[in-house]
């Protein structure tokens, strides 16, 4: 089964999410629109027309089948790639993990993006400069506080958060610990500490040999200004 | 199958998705947190604890599981409520709908709160009227039309999203349609006539025997200043 992923060629993004899970399966994929103008056009077409277009990219084509939203296409993806649990419950509730993933996500880039999407950071960065505290103070701290408690009470024993094997969760929380320390190198370091089990947790993924495979090579689109993850120093205080 | 639902008890919010499905289906269901200080604090407990607590309301309480994250919420909620389709794939599809109606929410909210949702709106209006006309002219238009064009492409000849039966995702999109009216009636009635399926959709749901009994019940939450969907005119220009 050939899997098809479109998204943004130059940016890690959403799409890197999908791209991890893919990765440390060894899936057969194609990363189309890094495939030069031909692979955007055919990401441009798919968005603009079908009955079940998307409304943003990541997308997922596997066969006729498009599936969209990034959390989705992980639920799609997991069972097939042997990255998910077995039960039903414990499907819905790395689901759910993983759209909290999502929210943090989101406001990660209203940090540097609280206006508008479709203005340049400079045209927003006093109002950038007055959430991003907030951001730091309060609500980073509550995500990261949540996903250390959930993965102190849940991994006990274990390697991973929902047990023995890594799932997609492990490679999201990789992700997202990896983007942080990116955009907001100076906070993270300040509160390391205070996050033993995330960080032990990335650090494991990390050395997973397809994950440290893929990060080693060009297929892995560097951290940028560009994504959503940025550093901006002014915002890191 | 007694349900419990755990939400804020002031505020539709995201709670009102579930809620729309408990009561199109007739469930037997407690809203929690309505049923006063205990049920508050019950809300609180739970949230606070356990191996599969939630980051946020809402969750969904059935037998010893609790599920968070509304659309999650609704993918479990949805087979067993005769509110989803059959096939995978189209669950699939109906779950990444749910979610970009998660993502047009989120957007909603950041209107009234760009800077931080732990500062009231009056500590923040000046960025909020910055926000609102980008979200007004670009953002809103963009996912109403994508969901009008959605909505011709997939319900041609049937009445409802995904064919002649209502899923939950008829019922979000009639809860988007009444949360946009009350808080941006100037933008919406000016383009009122641009979605006709979303028009004609909202009122058919709004129709429904036990969702016409539910509007008119003390059960459904007033719109107000406190939610999600906020009607502050010079937002709505």
């Amino acid at each position: 089964m050939r899997y098809e992923l479109y998204y943004w060629p130059t940016i890690q993004g959403r799409g890197e999410f999908v791209r991890l899970a893919l990765e440390e399966a060894g899936a057969d994929y194609v990363d189309v629109a890094r495939r030069g103008a031909r692979g955007m056009a055919a990401l441009n077409r798919l968005l603009e027309s079908g009955k079940t277009r998307s409304f943003a990219p990541p997308f997922l084509k596997t066969g006729n089948q498009i599936i969209g939203q990034t959390a989705n296409i992980l639920l799609y993806l997991g069972p097939r790639l042997g990255l998910a649990p077995k039960s039903e419950s414990s499907r819905l509730w790395a689901h759910q993990l993983q759209l909290t993933i999502s929210d943090l996500v989101d406001e990660v880039h209203d940090v540097h993006h609280p206006i508008a999407s479709s203005l340049y950071y400079h045209q927003q960065n006093p109002d950038a400069a007055r959430r991003a505290p907030h951001f730091t103070r309060d609500r980073l701290t509550k995500y990261l506080n949540y996903f250390e408690s959930i993965l102190a009470a849940n991994s006990r024993g274990s390697r991973y958060v929902l047990g023995r094997n890594p799932s997609y969760l492990d490679l999201s929380l990789f992700q997202v610990m990896a983007g942080l320390r990116y955009a907001f190198p100076r906070t993270m370091k300040k509160r390391a500490a205070d996050y033993p089990a995330l960080t032990a947790l990335a650090e494991r993924v990390s050395g997973r040999p397809n994950i440290a495979s893929y990060l080693a090579s060009s297929r892995r689109v560097p951290f940028s200004e560009y994504g959503i993850f940025r550093h901006y120093p002014e915002l890191d205080r």
